[in-house]
Parts: C-alpha cells; structure tokens; sequence
C-alpha cells in the first residue's frame, strides 16, 4: 500500500480506472486521454480515502508530498501558480465516488484566494467585484465544508450587506462592498471557528482534502448509500481541478447539453448557454438561459468545436451524453460528461437508432432501457409540466393518470359514465359487487386495501389507473363527502389519481398520451429473439386477452374464472347454488351457468387462438359470492321494521344462516381454491365441462384451441390427483358425447409451500406448474398481504427490516429458495413439466431475472406488463446466458 | 406357487410363520407345538387367498387333495370320520388374517352335518335336541355366510316354532321340534337360495372355505383395512379345526380367561366359566357365569391342568394372555390364546412386574405400553360400568370426564365455583375474558372452534376437561338454553362430557379416579434412562410449572406471556397501552405492567428452579385484547340511546376506532409475534426487563434460574438481530444497574416457512429453535386450523385426501421435510444451537418418534402429556437408535 500511486494527473488515468479514482475522475481522464479540452487537474485515489479512514482519520504519510507534485505540473500547464500576486492559480476541490451520489458530499471552489491572491485575481481579469465576490464564495464555502460553520450565519451577513445598500439581489452589490463583506466573513470564521481563516493555499487545500474524505461518512452520505446498497469501504476520490470562469465577459459563458433528446430521444443537440456567466448563476436560475443553438452566431468557433466534441464523445461512450462546459474568454472547456437522462421513450428510440447508426449491439441497447420504465409508455401520464395540487399518497396500484367527478358509488358511477361523464370511484374498499361501477370509472381510489386488494387486481388487469390504501382521506359514505385533514372533497368535485406514483390531485390535470413509436416495437422484437422466457399475460376476459396478443403475449397463464361467477345476471344463479341443500339442487343451478362459462372460454379460447391458455378452476371461498352479513342482518332489520313480505324475509334470513355457516376467521387460509371443489366436485365438473364444451365448438369451427385447467392451492399430491382424474373423465365424456377429440393439459398452481415441498409427488399428477407467487408470498411468510401492507410492513421497509417489499419484488433467499427447491423436485419426477409463474411477479423485471436463472419456462403477468416482461427476460438472458434447461416450447 | 405347500396341519406350524398361517393359525399351530390340547387341525395359507383373487376368484386346482389329506389326519387323529354316521367328525371353519380383524370376516361352525349324521351325533352324545340344535344352527350360519340369505329369515322361522309352543327361550324348544325347524330351513334354503342344503360334508367345507375366501373383500373389511392401514394383498388363511363341545353334560364347559387382570394388572387369574354350555351361550348372556376359580371345586384336575396351560403360555409369550377354552366330558382343550387387551394401568403394572419377574427387558416393558394410553391414567375418566345417556359428540379437546351445572356464562361459573357447586360452561367459544370462568368451572363446553381454540388451549393446559366444535349443539344465549335435536338442556340442568372423547352426556355420571401406581413411576424412569429426548413442558402460571415438575418435565420450553396480559386487574393497563398515541403514554402503561410481569417470572422461575425456562415474548395481535367491535358499537348505541355519560361514550369511541383501525382480514396472517415487538420495541422491552429483574431477584435470593427469551414468528434473521440487540441491551442495562450477573439466552420460534427456509441465517443470532408446529402447520399447508376443522377437513379425513389431521400428527413428508432441511441449516451455521418442538405434537407419540429422527434435542407439551411424551421418547430411541446427532444436555 505505501508504494502505490496515490495521485493521478489527469493524463495518466482512463476511464476503465473508474474503481481508483472514482467516476468523475475517471471520466476527466478519459476525457483528457481522447484530447479534449479539460481543465488540467489530478485525482487523489479512493484507495487513499480509506486509508485515511484505516489510519483514524489521519493523512497518510507522504500523500502531502504527492499532491504538491500534482500541483506542480498543473501550474507548469496553466503558467499560473498558487498563491502567486501575479498570476493566482485557482482550484476547486470535488469529490468523486465510484457510484454518482449526488449532492451528497462537499465540494469547494475557487481555493487558492487569500486576502494577497484576491488582488492579483482583481488586475488579472480587471474586475475587483469579481474577484471579491469569488473570495467571499470561497470563504464561504470553505467555512461551511471545512470549518463546519452554520452556512446560514454567512448569508445573515450577506443579506445585511444587500439591507444596507438597500439591494434586492446579489449582483446589485459593489466591489466595495463585497470587500467588507470578506473582512466580516472573515470576522465570523474567528467568532464561530476560532481561528483566522487560513491564508496558505496550501493549507486550505490539505484542509479541503481532508473534509472531502470526512463528507463519506457523514450522515446523508451513510443513509444514500445503505439505501442504494453501495459498499462503505468503496471511498471517494478527491479531484483536484483548475478553475476556469465563464463569467469573464462577453466572450465567455457556460452551459449544459444533451447529445440527443432527452424527451423524445431525437438525433439533435439539446442545450442551454448562458452568456458570461457561470454554473452557479444557471442553478440560481436569476437569467434565462438560451437555446444552445444560438451559441453558432455568438461564438462560431466555441460552437463548432463544441459540435465535434460532442461527436467524439457520443462516438466514444457510444451513449447520449450530458455535458457541461465553460467558455473562459473565447476557449472550451468541458467540464464534465456523462450519461444522459432520458425518459422512457427517448431510451427507447436512441437504444434503437444507436443500433442502426452501428454505434451498439442489439444486446447493448436491450441493457440500455430500463424495463420498469417502459410501463410508464402504456398509459397516459400527467403532463410533466403541469402545476398540480397533491393532496395524499396512497399505494400506486395501477399506473395512468385519470381525472373525473368524485363518485361514492358504484350505481353512480355507472349512471354518469353512461352519460359519457368522468368519474373517479372514490370508496373505502371495492367489493366485486362494485365492477359494473369501476368498468365507466376512469379510475379508482380507495382508503383501503393493499397492492392486491380488489380494486388493485381489477385495475391493473383493466390497465386503469388505480390509488389504494390512501389512509390520508376519511370517507363519509352517509354525507357523501371525504376529507383530508381539514380539506373536504364533495360528490361532483373534480380530483385526479396518478396510479403510478399513488398522488391524489386536487381538481383536473392536463394528460400526455405516449406516443409508442416504431422503436418499441423492434425493440420488443430483437428482446424475443434474444429471451428464453416466454411471456404470458393475466387475462380474464376476451377483452383482455386481445390486449394481451397486442402486447406480444404468448398465451394466457392465469385465467380467472370467478369475476364470470360475479356478473350481475350470475350472481343470482350462483347464490342459488351456494345455498342448495342437496348436490341435486346444487347441479340445477350449475347446469344454468354451464352455458354462460361455455361462452366465456369460447371469447378466450378464439382470442387467443393458437396459444395456451391457462385457465384456473374457481378459487375463492364461497362466502365471497354471498353479501356482507352485516349488511344483510341490517336489510332483513329494516324490512321487518317495516313490515315486508314474510316470503322475502324467510328468504334472506336463510342466506344470512348460510353466509354466516362459510364466514371464516382467515378466509386466505380458508376453505378455498381446490377444497372448495373437493368438497363440492360439481362445481369443478361443471367448469371443466364448460371448457371442453367450448373447446369441441371451436374445434368444429375450425379453430386449434389449446385449453390447459388449473387447479388452485393444491397442498397436498391427492388434491390433484382426485380432481385431474374428475376433469379427465369430463373430458371423455365431453368427447364421446360430441365425437370430436382435443388436446388439453391439466396441472396446478403452486401457492402454499406444502405443494413446494412435496413438488416431485404433485408433478406426478401434472403437465404444468405455475407459480402462484402471491399467495406463496403471504404463506412463506406467515403474513397477508392486505393486513401487512396496512400496517407494520412500511415500518419494516423504512426500518430495512425487510430489504425489499416481498409482494413486489420476490424475496429470493426465502420464497426463491423454495421455488427452485420445487422446480428440481418436479422435473426430477416430471421432465416434462412446464413451469412458470403467475402472480404480481411475473412482471417484475428483478423477480424475471430469478425466473430465468432457475429455469422457468415462462412468466405471465398483466397485459400492461407483458412489453416490460419480455424486456426483462432478454436482459436476464444477456446477463446471465442461456438457462439452466432448455425453455419447453410454449407457443 | 404351484408347489408351494397350501395346507398346513397345526402340528406343522410355528407362531413365526403368522404371515403365512395367520395370527389365529400361527397361535394354534404354536400351542400345538409346545404341548397344548388343541383340537386338531390344519390351516389354509393366506397365499392361497392370493391365489384365489388373482385366479378371479377360483379354487387353485390340487388344493382339494391337500385339504382331503389334512382332513384324512384329523380322522386319524380324532378316530372320527368327516360324513360319518356312526362316528361324525364335525369341524369349524374360521378366517384367520395376519392382523386381526375382529368380526370382520366369517366363521362356521358344527360343519359335517347332514340329516344323516345328525343321527349319528344323537346317538354319540345321547342327546337328540343337542343334535339337532347343531344342525339347525350350522343350516343357519351356513345359509347365511355360504348362500348369502338373509340371517332374518332363519330368525322369523326360529320366532315362529317358538310362538307355537308358546316358548319364551330357545332352550324349551323340545327335540321334535328342533328337528322340524331343520325342515323348514332347509325348506328355505331351497326356496330362496334355489338348492338342496348340501350334504356332502366335503362340499360344505370347500363351499364354506371359499366363503371366508370371499369375506376378505366383503365391504366392511375393506373399510376396517382401510381405516387400519392393512394392506389388501395380505389375505386370510382359513382354519379347519375339530369342534369339541362345552355343553354336553355338567363335565363340560366353556370358559374365557385372563392371566392377569386386565383392569389392574394385579397378577391373578381372572376369568369366568359356563358349565354345559358353549361360547355362543355365553354371548347370548342368558345364564351368568361364575368366577373362573369355581371350577376348581368342580373339575379340580381341569383346573389344575388350566393353571398350568396358563403358565406355560404366558411364560412362552412373555406376555399376559387372552385364553379360550373348552371342557368336553372332562377333557381341556384349548381354543386360542392372544395377549390380552388391558387398561392402561393395567399396561403399566404388567410391564413392571413381568420385568421383575425376569420375564422381559426393559426396552420391552417400555414398547409393551401405549404412550397414548397412558393419558387417561392422568384423567378422571367415566366409570366404565356406568349407564349414560350420550346426547352429542364434539371434538376430544382435553381428556377427563366432569359433570356440572350447565352456565352459560363466566361470571355466573364463577358465581357458582365459588359456592362450591360444580358448573359446565358453556358457550359458542370462549375468548380470554372468559378466564374467571373457565378456572372455577369442572369443563368447558363449546358448539365453535377447532383443537386449538381458545378454550381447548387454556383446558389442555389446565388439565381440564373440555369438548369444543359440537356442532350439533344449538345454543341460545339470550334463553339460556340449549338444543340438540329436540332436547332442551337449560341452564341449571346437570350435564356430563367426556373429553378424552368428546361425548357430552346427559345428567351426572359417576367418574373413577385412576390410581397412579409406584409402576407407573418405575416405567417413566426407565423411560428416561433410555430416551435421548428432553420433555419440556408448556406452562404460563407457577401451578403449570409444579405440575408439569411433578410429571418429570425437564424444562418448560413454552411459558405464553398474552395470558398474564389478560388478568382482570391488568387488562385496563394494556388496553391504556394500546391506546397509547404516543411512545411515552405507552411506557407509561408499560411500566405499570413491568412489575407484575416481574412477578409472574419470579413465580415460574423458582418452580422450575434449576431448569431451564423458555418465555416466549407477547405473541397475538394488539386487537385481542381490546373488546369485540361489534359488542362495543352496541355498547355505545345503547349508552347514547339512554344519555350515558359524554365522557364515558368519547373513550369508548376511541377504544372502538383504535379496535377498528387493528381489525384484520385474516389475524392469523397479521401483526403477531416479533411484528409487534419491531413496530413497538418498548413493549418487548418491557419483557426483557421483567424477567432480567426477576432473574436477579432469584439469584439475589440464592436460586440458580435459566431464563431463555424467545422471539416469536420470526421470519426474516434481521428481525430476530433487531430484537435480540434490544433483550442484550436490557440485560446489560439490568445487569450494570443491579451488579448482578446472569446468565440467559436469546432464541426463536421458527413457525413460518421463511424462517425455516433460511435457518442458516436465523440460527446465526439463535441461541435455540423451537418448532411452533401449530403455525408451521397452518403456514405450511395454507390452512387454519380453525376454519379447516369447522369445514372441509373432516371431509378430507373421511375421504382420505389427507391420511392423518395434521394438527394431530405431524405432516412428515411436508411439514417435517421443511423441519429437517431446517435443522440441518441452523446446525450448520451454529453447530451449539438446541432444537426443540413446542406445538401440540410435542405430546403426540408418532410425532415424537419424528423428533427423535430428525435429531431435535427436546420436545415440549402440555403438562399432561410430559409422560405420554416421555414413554414416546424412549420408544423412539428403541426403535431407531441414537439420535442423528448427541443430544445437547438441557438439564
């Protein structure tokens, strides 16, 4: 360690060094080696940051000696030196980690002024106000970063001085002026520091070293980087950079460009210039800055070898390039470059024009566009430009931004949407009697709920705009009113709901609709050829499934069937059926909804013709489909009171009976998924007839479906076994009675880890598994989403308890550990078994990467996430190769 | 198999050939060999059974000529010949499986008469009516078990001879009229089975033998082999065997008898005999018989030789035995011999003894008892002998018997208990405010709730008897009254259950107190010399900790700390901390609770002083110990209706909204165990203390107490380093206020899959893992155990989706997979970790068995079951071996 460089000139690094000398550094070097304009300067190393911190917080021996052969070669190159009357060299001092965290450390500027050099400065650029105005930034900053005084005791005495000139803004005060203002800044560095303020520059220098390497460890730099997971012992660099001033008149100035678009990814230049002036005048925002393109007539020369620069360095990262620059009388400099930010459509455009430019690989621009991002393409957002007015956060259940009527009610909501009026849904939980209210709405709030609650699920498979969970408002059903804190929102009164940030707005907002250029598609395109994952969508509806073909989905992997058993002419059948006393009377009522479900396969089935589609056996416990006890109990009251008809009483009061005999203490450990049809195997009977009735049809008309049955929340190997075997002899029978043969799967949904566990006897009995990551989620973990996600599990985030929300982003060391667990033991027993996954995960890019490093066949996840999905599984692919098997053919 | 020797005589088999021979078979051919006077006889193997089926049910051919060859022996043998009219042989013939089926297969007897050797049995014996009494009956039983007719048929016509002679019993039906009735049997035999009654004997044994062939697939052997887990491919044998005859004459008889007494083991023949009779007599229970030892006056040489018979069989099975046998004219024959069914203390005493009579091992002695049985030697149990009037059956949920007025609520019970009389509460469920009554009363009825309910916790732990779930039970509160089917029970009225097996019985019943005998004492500490388990038990007061002492606990490796939240006195003070809206309203309770928690520590400590004591940190949600919603909402009405006072309503109501804001969707799944501990760290803290400052107290006093803190429902390590941190930290701050040093450790449950998961990473801040198996379970098959036993898991038990109730009996291949894979991570990353087990399979025999494999180092039940586990335990280890691993010394 003592032998190693400690300090690199910037001609001696490059930008692959990034570790040592951090990424600002690193990139000056680079930029330096290509021969572009950078101020001279040199980076003390990482490395040296922790050795300061392994020696105590003391300097290395020796460093002092290698920063003043750095400072050397700087003033041979600048012709300037520091702490020279004549010809003052100024540097500024600037942190550099390995990983940008911004703002998070100190910088200083301007160092190397002292009350002698200030002078020389003054009679360098004929202006005294200047140069006092930078000593007194100096001091300032030196004060705050390095002598850890209150910045605010400065700026009392600054705005003092404006008082006593009777000033509004800074640039009003003299030279005179500011130079009393050095001597009383000065003054306070005594008071509060006690000591004078250093005049050796290079004093001030070792001092400003040593507060860069103290910033690591200060507290917001901890908290960024425990937050952004970025290792302690990585250190800062420390760069050391000459000073260069856009603020020496006319031919002078500074500005900030973008190499393309950063809105629309569009191959132009993109930036602001402000003349004679510099960065800090740009923040402060006091002059508007000008378009970049007019810096050709002011400026030719700076303008075109700008040009260039920006060519060679877009051709030497081969990315769009954020870059800084200062004119220092009629010479560039440039400051700084790095990669742009861009939105989700400029990623896009500027991955796939850069590939066609033969700048990158299909494979880079694939890794260049953040799948998270792309969602925000599929829905219509809120005008980034707009003033809005935030009243609450609720949970960001379904992204879109709506606006619309405040509405309590779903009859309501219906009434005004069939008027072709926007609403917004606003209760305190939907229930599935709410869905004819939530397909008019525009979208839908509720104080209630958690990311999978009922009006969560409905929204994102609608790819309506959905907030959840908003504990901030208090609903007033009776009054028809919601309040937060004292702020009260009445029915009819506009609000907006931004679903992907969870923002609830005051009053309508203007909306964007993306534009899904070309782009996307190829870029969707070149990501299947890439991926071995195929991706399925969540769809229920035939509706659905068309939005999920256009999205590029392969099939269907979740197919519920229980929002059927919900519709308005059903519920009634269905109600009759749950409250049958003999498996005769139960099978009328079935034989009633046979034929509907016959016509919902038929719609999926033709949708998504050719392709799987995975359709999942009635899951929910049956008390779900029977109204709320409560409010029953309080009907058969009132009509009592007022003295109904005996018949309708007797009626209801035998539903409550009923309704209370299924009430459950956990219904999600309840009596649901495959132990409702065990115990009523007509039920899963009539389904699977259904199915197969639709299927024959559609084979008669020509069509290939390719149905495959779920069964839900098999436990333990028998389950399945039973119920395949029902549903086979529903097949045969289906088949003998129409003499037309099909194909079709059966197999399960993995949602409990006893099935887990026990995987290699449930595969036995199964073509197919499919993850279902929710629930297996909740039961891993001994918690319910609805219940945690309300209380203790954002005190468990913010307190990293948990690093991650589990129902998000799926817990690989626990719930991951079972799943590949469960793969091995199934396709050991079953080499054949397809396997994938269907809950929130399959549209998690991170959770996606998992699935295609334990070799799942496919994901399936909401229409609007299958663009982000298929992103996704290219980039598990580029990053980690092929997958442990072959992926089976799904399409 | 087609040379392999079909028919075996009794002379040629051994006891050791039973799967062949069967266990009847192989018993006789035994006491053939070892000398006793078993009439002759031969058996068909169990492999020609299998023969039989796979032949589709067809004779093999040659087995004819091997039964002739058997019967040519017996002739020989007995001087008699099978059709003979001058000498008939009349034989039995009996089913005989491996395992015994009792009345599951048939039997006939008497087989060899027709009309033509009745006569020659007539005049052999001298008795015409005896005679013809045997043919009469073999018709019966043959026409009934051989020609598949209706056994009422031959009862009608049985009626009818005796309404004609104005007969009450059989035995005045005279000879004549015996030999009539054998006409009209055979009348009916012709009439309904459509043939002749065979006479050729030779054809009624083949017919007869294929009938008990035909037996083994009747369907309630099917079903009996089904409930039993015996194979259906073991087949029976079939026995051929000479008939001797009890009642021919005041030196016959028939007698049954133990070798010891089954009730209590005391060592003395305990038997009864018949003179002139048959065993059929002595079913049919028309004349009493007399002690066994009367038969010493009448037949002393008999008897004599009957005492050696005795001896000889229990000496050669090293067992107490079962004895069958018959006087004909002066001559013993034995007809069977099997260990004798006993009561458990019975079991026990034999066990003993017969080790100390040098008759077997230890080891033995300790497999010879059933650990299950053994629980109701803790119980008062219903006499045996008394008459009851069974009017309901719920589920078993804590064993005893106790009878008591019926209350129908607590206050009343301890209105009641407190004058001395005996109650029953009973109720739809019990909640812990009902405590005051569940302590006074005898036992607790309820028409809700599983195994582990509320009341069938708290009573297991009592030990008090309790009957939960009885479904067919209608209470009505508002009446005071209860239903089942008609019956009105009111409150008052005297009732009796039995919670060993859950019958609730009408009126008062006589109980018996078992009498624990020194043996039984003996027995358990030779179970311990063997065992490798610790048996810790779970306990909550002092009065557990003595009992569970006094059963030999080692430990209590679960004292519950919510039930010391729950006392009259202190439920206001944690309702007034639940309340709290701030932390330090919150202290402010908790230091009110500190010092009674102290002193509940204080109390348990020093009565398992020495021994180690796992506490177990407050594990249910917040919201139990506030009221029930609904009953405050109603409060609040009815205070408002009647102008309560203003201040008493405004706390209610913010009592009902902080109730409203804990309520769950599913409690099971919410913010419990350590959720609760990481959200309010002051309440865990609190606990530390109190038990920290209980330690010091102790050892202050010169006690050597073990506290073990353990942190509950653990999923993630970070929570348990959190909490851990907090006890550690407490303990320092405890230990530098007081000087005291002590010594505790810091462990958790593992009752979610995660943790179990991840053991590794839990295991490396674990000082102990304790399996909470009832969670597990739940979480591992995503059911609760309260909603899958009010709802689909008896279906799934009757039809055998599942083969056991896992809350009963460890799920080895799901839940105990995850056990082990746990055990083996949390070892290896803290080779010194403990591991136990403290659900409600801790006192369950085959899931100790389990424990013993997997390598746990204890299991922990409730008080009650600590000897029942501790017989299991040393089963265990005679079964297997050594543990995987050395246990690690807990005491």
């Amino acid at each position: 360690m003592v032998s190693a460089k400690r300090v690199y000139l910037f001609r001696e690094g490059r930008a692959e060094m990034k570790n040592l000398l951090g990424g600002k550094g690193a990139n000056l070097a680079e930029m330096t080696y290509i021969g572009l304009p950078v101020p001279p300067g040199f980076t003390i190393t990482t490395a040296v940051c922790n050795e300061y911190y392994e020696n105590e917080r003391s300097m290395p021996p020796g460093l002092e000696e290698e920063i003043e052969a750095g400072l050397a070669d700087l003033e041979q190159q600048t012709g300037k030196a520091l702490g020279s009357r004549e010809n003052p060299l100024l540097v500024s001092v600037r942190s550099g980690a390995v990983f940008s965290m911004p703002g998070m450390m100190d910088t200083i500027l301007n160092l190397g002024l002292n009350d002698e050099t200030v002078l020389g400065l003054a009679e360098a650029t004929g202006d005294q106000r200047f140069a006092y105005d930078c000593y007194r930034r100096f001091i300032q900053m030196f004060g705050n970063v390095v002598l850890k005084m209150e910045h605010d005791d400065f700026e009392d005495l600054l705005t003092e001085t404006r008082k006593e000139l009777g000033a509004k803004y800074d640039h009003e005060i003299s030279a005179e002026a500011l130079e009393n203002l050095v001597e009383r800044y000065k003054a306070l560095v005594r008071d509060k520091a006690g000591i004078d303020f250093p005049q050796d520059p290079k004093e001030q220098l070792m001092l400003a070293v040593r507060a860069v390497f103290d910033s690591w460890h200060n507290q917001r730099a901890i908290v960024y980087r425990r937050i952004n997971k970025i290792p302690d012992d990585l250190g800062t660099a420390v760069n050391v950079q000459t000073m260069v001033f856009g603020n020496m008149g006319d031919n002078s100035g500074t500005g900030v460009l973008f190499t393309r678009s950063p809105a629309t990814g569009e191959k132009s230049i993109y930036g602001e210039y402000l003349t004679n002036a510099q960065g800090e005048d740009v923040v402060a925002g006091i002059r508007t800055p000008q378009p970049i393109q007019l810096l050709a007539e002011e400026l030719p020369e700076v303008y075109h070898q700008l040009m260039g620069v920006c060519e060679t360095l877009e051709k030497h990262y081969r990315d769009m390039q954020d870059i800084e620059f200062t004119v220092e009388k009629g010479k560039l400099y440039v400051l700084q470059t790095r990669a742009g930010k861009r939105t989700a459509a400029a990623a896009v455009r500027i991955a796939v024009e850069m590939v066609k430019e033969g700048l990158i690989s299909r494979e880079t621009a694939l890794m260049r566009v953040e799948p998270d991002q792309i969602a925000t393409l599929l829905h219509p957002c809120i005008d980034p430009k707009a003033e809005i007015d935030v009243v609450a956060t609720g949970l960001p259940a379904s992204p879109g931004a709506a606006s619309g009527k405040i509405v309590f009610d779903a009859d309501l909501a219906e009434e005004h949407g069939n008027r072709g009026e926007k609403v917004i849904l606003v209760r305190p939980q939907t229930t599935p009697d709410d869905i004819h209210g939530i397909v008019p709405a525009q979208g839908i709030l509720t104080s209630r709920g958690g990311m999978t609650c009922h009006a969560a699920i409905v929204a994102r498979q609608m790819g309506k705009p959905c907030v959840v969970g908003c504990e901030e408002i208090r609903i007033d059903l009776k009054s028809r009113r919601f309040w937060v804190g004292d702020r009260e929102f009445k029915e009819g009164d506009f609000i907006s709901i931004d679903g992907a940030t969870g923002r609830v707005i005051a009053g309508e907002v203007p909306t964007v609709e993306p534009e899904l250029g070309g782009e996307f598609g190829t870029l969707l395109e070149w990501a299947d050829e890439v991926s071995d994952l195929g991706v399925e969508a969540n769809a229920d509806t035939p509706q659905d499934a068309a939005k999920a073909r256009e999205f590029g989905a392969v099939g269907i992997g979740l197919c519920r069937t229980e929002h059927m058993f919900m519709e308005q002419d059903r519920l009634p059948v269905v109600q009759q059926m749950i409250m049958a006393t003999t498996t005769e009377e139960r099978r009328a009522a079935l034989d009633q909804l046979l034929p509907m479900q016959q016509g919902d396969f038929e719609g999926i089935l033709k949708a998504m013709e050719g392709y799987p589609v995975t359709i999942r056996l009635l899951d929910p416990p049956l008390h779900e489909f029977l109204p709320d006890t409560n409010a029953l109990a309080a009907e058969i009251a009132e009509l009592k009171a007022k003295g109904g008809p005996s018949e309708e009483i007797a009626d209801k009061e035998k539903m409550l009976e009923k309704a209370r005999a299924l009430e459950e203490f956990n219904p999600m450990l309840g009596q649901r998924g495959c132990r409702v049809g065990i115990v009523y195997p007509e039920i899963y009977e009539m389904q699977a007839e259904a199915i197969f009735r639709a299927v024959v049809r559609l084979v008669q008309d020509g069509y290939s479906p390719r149905p495959e049955v779920m069964i839900p929340l098999v436990g333990h190997a028998r389950e399945l076994e039973i119920l395949r075997e029902k549903v086979e002899e529903t097949a045969r029978r289906v088949q003998e009675e129409t003499g037309v043969e099909f194909e079709y799967e059966v197999g399960t949904m993995i949602e409990v880890p006893r099935s887990a566990l026990t995987a290699d006897e449930v595969a036995r009995h199964a073509d197919f598994f499919s993850f279902g990551t929710n629930d297996l989620t909740q039961t891993v973990f001994g918690f319910s989403r609805d219940d945690a996600e309300g209380k203790f599990l954002r005190h468990y985030l913010e307190q990293k308890v948990l690093p991650e929300n589990p129902f998000a982003v799926l817990d690989e060391d626990g719930v991951g550990k079972l799943i590949e667990m469960s793969v091995e033991l199934g396709r050991q027993a079953n080499p054949d078994l397809k396997i994938g996954i269907c809950g929130e995960h399959g549209g998690d890019p991170e959770s996606i990467d998992f699935c295609h490093r334990t070799g799942l066949d496919y994901v399936s996840c909401s229409p609007y996430r299958v663009p982000v999905a298929r992103l996704a599984a290219a980039q598990a692919k580029i990053r980690h190769g092929e997958k442990k098997r072959d992926a089976k053919t799904i399409s």
